[in-house]
């Protein structure tokens, strides 16, 4: 099995992260099998959208009218007035994804990114696991 | 590995298309393993749920109140008006599912169906992509 | 392949069950690979989550809101009234979700835990099924 884990910079915003660049390269030439798209964090999720006609910035609000980020509104208190809600996001946006790879390149649809999605803001930094097991 | 894309007729209307037959012909004789359901779209889900009771209905009532097809609502602007929520919904209903197979049968409940979930009218028909990792 | 199915006792009201001293204890000594989480039921989900801080109080929370168990908005119409939202809930928390495994431990992170999601009253106990594909 081969796995690698490596740090992104997701800034003090809500964000997505597009992977799938990161993704490829990591896939080709290993043949046929399933890649794991997978966030150590209890705060982000991993997602497949289309980046780059604004559905990234649709995903962020569709999140804050679904999972508002209101202080009083959830148990969880640590961390930024709100932040409770990020803690709900994994529950609705996995923090794991599987995606088919046939002969090294991921099946992934004309219009499919893997994106992080990361609500919190307090912090900067994520870590993302790739691993690829061989079918 | 094998893996099996194959065209699902979705038609001009939102839809839940069971794909179980489809996964258990598949999974036949195969033995032990993970198949993995996967769609190749941007603007579709996959999910297991009961099918034939209404849930079916109430699921797509559900997604028609958390993300509206309301055309001014959404940046994406392709397509019919209001288009850009289906490209919202495959981040909480992933386009790519696994499920355990036990000697050739994919070990779901009774109630349980693997289904095509496409709010897009746009596309009338779409791709569906079955994956077998040996265990 | 190693599967474990088992079954856990989540009473007669909302839960949230953490699986995760389940989990450790199954991947245990078993090298590297993915272990898929599964529920073969069409009312519950599995998500990855943290526990003890309030975020699964949150989620039920977060739950009632999105897909409330209000008896004359769903078609599904058997068991309890209301019960016709837990049926819509494994479209959004899916009932299946697997995680790396290195080296015999679950490649968690610190505030992760692999949950049992069940608002389904009606049913006190449940299936899981535990399964290890080799890397």
């Amino acid at each position: 099995m081969e796995t690698l884990e490596f740090t992104v910079a997701t800034g003090r915003g809500s964000t997505v992260v597009d992977l799938t660049p990161n993704a490829e390269q990591f896939c080709s030439g290993k043949g046929d099998g399933l890649i794991s798209v997978f966030v150590p964090h209890a705060t982000a999720g991993v997602a497949i959208i289309e980046v780059g006609a604004g559905s990234d910035r649709d995903l962020m609000t569709a999140i804050d009218e679904l999972l508002p980020a209101a202080p009083d509104r959830w148990i969880h208190e640590h961390g930024t007035p709100g932040h409770g809600r990020d803690h709900v996001l994994p529950a609705f946006i996995s923090p794991s994804v599987t995606v088919p790879v046939v002969d090294g390149r991921i099946a992934l649809g004309t219009w499919q990114s893997i994106v992080l999605v990361d609500t919190n803001v307090d912090n900067p930094n994520r870590s993302v696991r790739f691993t690829f097991i061989s079918g």
